[in-house]
């Protein structure tokens, strides 16, 4: 062994993280141990504190460091309009874009049979708890468009709409910016099927 | 802000690592979100304990928890060769060839006059110290091969060939499984200049 014996558990840890590999690894434990000892340990803090203070929304789902996140904690969202995602990281990316306003609700993952994962493994039954009061008029079903995500939102949008819920979900179509030439089949057959007027 | 408070913090120490970008830190954020509390704490414990245990070898300046490193305590490595590198990291990268025995002494920089370095911020003395016994017969210049390495290998070799230690300097050369359509000229010169018999 090349290295100190807390190096090397260093390292290893940093190698169980995605997206992380050995150099990537080597490059940050000798940047870490060329810190100052606060840098390192603010990390090393900001790590403990996120275990303890992060946990589930009691309403949505996604994370938050009190009973409600801030989105459900939020009076000045529109509470008629649900969206319905997998993760917590999608809250992100839809709160990214500007465009929604309303609430969310985080699944915790999709249908999918394979996976041995089924709707009661979801919090589909809180959802639909949500929307036993009158209060919300529309469901957007905004998981991943791939065949888990599909289903679930297909199995959503079949015990929402006889609720009397509206029912939507995001467009699919070329990415913006792309280029037709290298868009895939089913991609540019569904921008076709949902042409829109101009 | 879309995020808790604690998540956004953990976020920016991630993005302050060297490599790790926004979506590479969110990547990570959420993994260690989504793992068992243990996980994450065994991360935050080991960067703790490296801040705590990691100093510098007294003498070769490596990394070491003890006052000597491995390779110092080492009575089986050859004590008669010293290789002289900028970083502890280059000792990593010498120790995974296998082709070297000796021992270390880390300079911890490189001399450069633009940055403000010059030789009184490296451990030169430290190194002419070791060289004051007569045991040492070689000094492998192992300092990288741009302008600050070359000019503290030639440094060095000034200082330390009048004491009569043999001084030697990395071959420089094309990599191994290189292409030479695609090597830079003053590493081909500098092939050509050096090429061996065969």
């Amino acid at each position: 062994m090349a290295q100190s014996l807390s190096i090397q558990k260093l390292l290893d840890e940093f190698e169980r993280l995605p997206g992380i590999g050995p150099k990537s690894a080597q490059r940050i434990v000798y940047w870490l141990l060329n810190a100052q000892p606060n840098d390192a340990n603010r990390l090393a803090q900001a790590i403990i504190e996120v275990k303890e203070t992060v946990h589930f929304c009691k309403q949505c789902f996604n994370y938050a460091e009190d009973d409600l996140c801030q989105f459900c904690k939020d009076s000045e969202r529109d509470a008629s309009l649900i969206c319905v995602v997998s993760e917590p990281r999608d809250v992100l990316a839809i709160e990214k874009t500007g465009e929604f306003s309303g609430l969310y609700h985080v699944l915790g993952g999709a249908i999918s049979p394979i996976d041995g994962i089924g709707p009661d493994d979801l919090t589909i039954k809180d959802l639909l708890g949500r929307l036993a009061t009158d209060e919300v008029k529309e469901v957007l079903l905004a998981t991943n468009p791939n065949v888990e995500g599909e289903t679930t939102a297909i199995y959503l949008s079949k015990i929402i709409k006889p609720l009397g819920v509206r029912c939507t979900r995001l467009a699919s179509g070329l990415p913006v910016g792309g280029d037709l030439e290298f868009a895939d089949e089913v991609t540019l057959g569904r921008a076709i099927e949902s042409r829109r007027e101009l």
